[in-house]
């Protein structure tokens, strides 16, 4: 499943070369996960009443073209198979055609200790992605 | 008591005109009035763990000069007598001499359902500001 | 003219109250207050062009209740009879019914050397506005 | 050379967790980065004024611990040996001993219509770095 979310560039998203500042795409990228997750069903609510929360471990993001304020961007976003304590997203930031940006964002559920943990049952993005 | 920090423009803060964003004085403003609240001994975290919290109520903010990527900045904050809930902070921003901008912001303390209310004892700033 | 724009908090925007920080309205009014010049033609890059740019000269944002990631807000932005070097905004930032914030934006039009300056032929908003 | 600087933790950097935003430490870096460039004495201002600039190419950042507001930061920054049209810094954040995220980041010099290129004489960080 590739899910797909579209925004404008904010003029205050842009640095002193009138460029998107590339710290903006972490932003958007989150954005783009939250609302996947809300697209699958995902009870994120409820994973944090049940005492856990999902952290991110590691990124990955290669720029390959400046994006401007006005611009109408997409991010595509994919879930990798998740492992047994987190797992992986795929996204790329598109203007039309031409790639703005790629990631790969490694994600776990940790519980009220910050400990990666499995997710209790129910909050399983497996169950969720089949 | 006229409390005051010293910040370095960070080039990220800047918008393409090269200035600062003008909601990024904002940020600046309220890290001047949390090291304000720290400096005169205001026990933050226990207010929220007594199940208060603060709010900002209103913000009044001049803008006189723009700023740069690496000016230094001082921020001076000022309370002006608390009220019942609340108070206000008069802020100034200088770079050396020159005013970049001047704030008057007022606050109050809600508790856990928002309504604004007289903080309990010991988290009273009139007591700390005497 | 009563200009509208829809946006949906993103989870970035929240403070550790989990409340849309408030300096991040500031960034949603500049949002849309561009989004307004775009929709009445206002020819903004022309007057980077031209040598001149606009600057806030003072905000003044009452908030009156919190937002919260996922919120669905409206922002309605109408101009205010210009003035010889510039005007204001009147903003109402909305949650369905509810008012989160109202603001008041003092702008004016600056030469290049940030002197507030009358705007040059065609730039002028009084025109676009009538 | 291990360039070192100092920061303190803003409230508003802080998500719905407590924890600062893992986009902030994008900021972070770019701020340690910029000092760094300043210690060593590159010429920023004049790359820019003879047309060319400075682009990220790629971001790897790995998060190991949460940040909390307040907290005192440290940020290590060191230049690999630059390439023909970049290079890339290794950069590490710390809380006393404790490890917060440690960052690979890519970088060239781009010319005005943002090709890869390098940089004019004067403007290498080979030299700077001897």
């Amino acid at each position: 499943m590739k899910h797909v979310i579209q925004l404008t560039v904010r003029p205050y998203e842009c640095d002193s070369y009138g460029h998107v500042n590339h710290a903006v795409y972490v932003n958007y990228l989150e954005h783009a996960r939250m609302q996947f997750l809300h697209a699958v069903g995902f009870d994120y609510k409820g994973l944090i009443a049940a005492g856990f929360f999902t952290v991110i471990a590691r990124l990955e993001l290669a720029y390959r073209q400046p994006a401007y304020a006005d611009d109408e961007l997409t991010i595509e976003t994919e879930a990798g198979e998740p492992r047994r304590v987190g797992g992986a997203f795929q996204q790329v930031i598109r203007r039309g055609e031409d790639v703005i940006a790629e990631a790969t964002v490694h994600w776990c559920v940790v519980n009220a200790k910050g400990r990666p943990t499995r997710p209790p049952a129910g909050f399983d993005l497996r169950g969720l992605l089949k």
